[in-house]
C-alpha cells in the first residue's frame, strides 16, 4: 500500500540538504518494509552520494521486496556517482514510489523504465506536487541553464523600501531578517545594485556559523564602488563579483579594476543599453560558470533597490517575488520595492502568482511566482 | 452546561444586522433550553428591538428557566426601547451568558447587577473577545463620540495605490472590489480628497439593490471640485458633504457653495493649518452630528489618495488600516498609499498591528489595528 506517510517523511529528508546540493536538487529517500522504516537518507552535499544510496548504506535490514520512496527519480547514467537504479536493482527492492519526475525532458522517465525492465514496480508521480516544490531552482537551472532569480524585498505596509533619507535598517523584526539570512544561504549567489551599496554599505553575508555564504554580486556600470566599503574589504573571504558596463580598453577602467583584484574581487563588464550592465548576458554568464574564479551559479536572490529590481522584472530575468511586508507606515514619496518609469496603465502591470502567505513575527512573507514560459512575467 | 456552539450562533445572528444597526451595535441573542434553542434574534435595525426581544418574541415555548446567551450586556435603561433587563425576568430566564461588557464604563455591569439582583444567574465575558470583535465601531463611537476611521486602499505588490498616469482602474480583481463595496455600506460615512475626485471622477457609492450608501465627504480646501462631476450630479440622491477650508466670507466661496447647495450638495468649512481642512475637528463635527442636513455618523471607509491618508494619519484620526494587495508590478516612482513628507528614520515609522490576512480571489487583503488609547498609531 503507497502511504503518504513515508513520502512525507522522504520530503522532510530532502530539506536536511538545503544550502549545500547546489547545483544537483534536494531529494530523500526512504525504504519501507511491512510498513516499517528499514533506511532513510537524503542528498547532503554536491559531489557526494544520492538519496536513495544512502538510504541503502542506512539499511537496518535487507531491503529484499521492499519499497522505496524518493521525491525525485533515480538517475541511470554514471555522474559523479554511479547510477542509483544499479544500487536498487542489485538490492532486490521490489517497488520503487516516485514523486518529481526528471526535469530533463531528454532523461525523463529512463530511470522508471530501467527499473520497469527489471521488473520493479514503479510508481510516479506520487505527491508529485509536493516534491517539485523542493526543487524550482533545480527545475529552472537544469533547462534554461541560468539563475533562478528571486527578489525580495522588505517593506512597509504603505509599500516603502526606505525611509525619505534612504534607510532601511530596520524595516522588518528580527525574526524576518532572521528569514533573510536563510533566504542568503539557500541561494548561491546574492545581486545588489550599487545604489544599495552607497546607501547602505552592507555586508551581504551569511551571519550564521558553518553556513555557505552566498557569491555577492554588485551591478556598478561604472565601478563606483568605494574602496573601503565593507564589501571590498572582506571580499578575501566571502567572493565577490563586481559586474560594470564600461569600455575594456579605458584606464579608469584599468586603473580601479587592478586595484579591487587586488582587493579579491573579480570585475567584469557587461555592458548593455543605457550604459549599464546587461542582465540578460550576465545571467548566462553566471549559469554557464563563464567568469573566472567564479563556478557556475544556479540560483540568485536579488536584494536589490527599485532601480535594479526595475531593470530586472523588465530583463525577464525574475521567477519569484519575495514581499516581506512590516506593519508599519513611513510615509513620503518614492522609495518603492520597484521604480523605473512604471507601467502607463493599469491593464499593463506586469502580473504575478500569489503562492504563499507566512506570518515571521509581526512581519508577513508574501512569496509571488513570476509566470510565463519563457521566465518573463506575464502582462495582463 | 455553557455551550460555545451557542454564543457562536448568536455572533452569527448578531452579523446579520451589519449596515443596519449604525451608530447602534450588532448584537445577536440565543434562548436555550434543555440543549435546544427555543428562540433566536438580532438587533436588525437602529430603533428597532434589541436582539433579547426579537428572541423572546420568536420563543417557541416558555422561556421560564431557560438560558439567554447575547453577545452584548442587556441593557437597563429606557432609550428607544424598553430596557431588556425587564423582559428578561418577566419571562423567567434563570441564566444570562454575557459576552462583550457595555462599553460605556458608567454604565458597564448595571445590566448585569439588575439581573444578579433578581436571582438571575449571571456569567460575564464568555467568548468576550469574539464578540467584541463585533462592534469595533461602536465601542469607539460611544467613549470617543468621534468617527471610526478605516483607511482603505488597494496598491500592487510593489507599493503603488496607481499607474504612472495616476489611473488606479482597476488594481484589485472583481471579488476584491465586490468587498470594498460591502465595507462601503459596512461603514455610515466614506471619505476622500479633491485630488482623487479630480483623477478618477469616482461616484463613491453602493451599486447593491437594498443596500444604503454611505454619505460621502469629499476634503476639498478650496472647492476645486467640478460642477459636472459624478458626484455633484448624484448629490440629490446621496447625500454629500464638500469640506473646504475657505473664509466664509469670501465672495467666490459664496457663489460656487450656492450652486453646491442648488446641486444638493452640503459645503462646510472646516479650516485648519496649511489652508487645509482640520480633520480633528471634522471628525467631532461629524461625530456630533454637527453638520446641517447629516446625521452622526459614527464611522468613515476612507478611500484616500496618498496626501488625504498622510493627514488623516497625523491628525491621528485612522484606527484601522485595510489594504488590498494586488499581485502585481506598476513599478515608477510616487502613486503610494501614504505620502506627505514621511519619517526620517525607519525607528521613527508609525507602528500597527496585522489582524487579519485574507485572500480574496488572487488578492490579499490585510488588516491591520492603530494602536495607541488616543486613537493615533504609536512611533516606535
Ligand atoms: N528594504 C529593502 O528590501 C531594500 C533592499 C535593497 C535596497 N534598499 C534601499 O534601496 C535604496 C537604494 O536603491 P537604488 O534603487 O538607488 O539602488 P539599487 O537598485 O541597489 O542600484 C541601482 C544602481 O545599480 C546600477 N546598475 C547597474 N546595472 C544596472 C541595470 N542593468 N539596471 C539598473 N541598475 C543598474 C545603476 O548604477 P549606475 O548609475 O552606475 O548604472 C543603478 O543606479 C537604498 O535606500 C536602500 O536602503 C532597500
Ligand atoms: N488604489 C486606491 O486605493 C486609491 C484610492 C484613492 C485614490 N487613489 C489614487 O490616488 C490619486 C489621488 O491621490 P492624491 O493624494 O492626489 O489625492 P487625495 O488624497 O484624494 O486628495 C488630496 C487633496 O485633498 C485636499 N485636502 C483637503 N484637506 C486636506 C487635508 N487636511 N490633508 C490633505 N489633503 C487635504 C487637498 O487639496 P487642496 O490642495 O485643495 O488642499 C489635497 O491635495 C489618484 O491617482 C487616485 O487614482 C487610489
Amino acid at each position: 500500500m503507497t502511504d503518504r506517510r513515508f513520502m512525507e517523511r522522504a520530503i522532510e529528508l530532502a530539506r536536511q540538504g538545503k544550502g549545500w546540493t547546489n547545483p544537483n536538487p534536494l531529494v530523500g529517500a526512504v525504504i519501507v518494509k511491512d510498513g516499517r522504516v528499514i533506511g532513510e537518507g537524503y542528498h547532503a552535499r554536491c559531489g557526494e552520494p544520492h538519496a536513495e544510496r544512502n538510504a541503502i548504506a542506512a539499511l537496518t535490514e535487507p531491503a529484499e521486496g521492499a519499497d522505496l520512496y524518493v521525491t525525485l527519480e533515480p538517475c541511470c547514467h554514471q555522474g559523479k556517482t554511479p547510477p542509483c537504479t544499479e544500487a536498487i536493482l542489485e538490492h532486490k527492492i521490489a517497488r520503487v514510489i516516485i514523486g518529481s519526475r526528471d526535469p530533463n525532458p531528454k532523461v525523463a522517465g529512463k530511470g522508471a523504465a530501467i527499473l520497469r525492465e527489471a521488473g520493479v514496480c514503479v510508481e510516479e508521480d506520487f505527491m508529485r506536487e509536493e516534491c517539485d516544490r523542493l526543487n524550482p531552482v533545480f527545475f529552472h537551472y537544469i533547462t534554461e541553464k541560468r539563475p533562478y532569480v528571486v527578489m525580495k524585498y522588505a517593506m512597509t505596509a504603505d509599500g516603502k523600501i526606505a525611509s525619505r533619507t534612504g534607510a532601511s535598517k530596520w524595516i522588518t523584526g528580527e525574526e524576518a531578517r532572521a528569514r533573510v539570512q536563510e533566504l542568503r544561504w539557500t541561494y548561491m549567489g546574492i545581486m545588489a545594485g550599487i545604489g544599495t551599496v552607497l546607501a547602505d554599505d552592507p555586508l551581504l553575508t551569511v551571519r550564521e556559523e558553518g553556513r555557505r555564504s552566498p557569491v555577492r554580486i554588485i551591478c556598478d556600470s561604472r565601478l563606483r564602488i568605494p574602496e573601503d566599503c565593507r564589501i571590498c574589504r572582506t571580499a578575501r573571504t566571502y567572493p565577490t563579483v563586481v559586474v560594470c558596463a564600461m569600455d575594456e580598453a579605458g584606464t579608469d577602467y584599468l586603473e580601479k579594476r587592478k586595484r579591487l583584484q587586488e582587493a579579491g574581487l573579480h570585475v567584469v563588464s557587461v555592458p548593455g543599453e543605457k550604459g549599464q550592465v546587461d542582465l540578460g548576458r550576465l545571467m548566462e554568464l553566471l549559469g554557464g560558470g563563464d567568469i573566472p574564479g567564479i563556478g557556475a551559479v544556479d540560483s540568485i536572490l536579488l536584494e536589490g533597490g527599485g532601480i535594479l529590481n526595475d531593470s530586472a522584472l523588465q530583463a525577464g530575468i525574475v521567477r519569484e517575488v519575495k514581499a516581506f511586508i512590516a506593519p508599519k507606515i513611513f510615509g513620503g514619496g518614492g522609495r518603492t520595492p520597484v521604480e523605473g518609469t512604471g507601467v502607463e496603465l493599469p491593464s499593463e502591470a506586469r502580473r504575478l502568482r500569489l503562492d504563499k502567505i507566512t506570518r515571521i513575527g509581526g512581519d508577513l512573507l508574501l512569496e509571488y511566482l513570476a509566470e510565463g514560459g519563457d521566465g518573463t512575467c506575464l502582462r495582463e
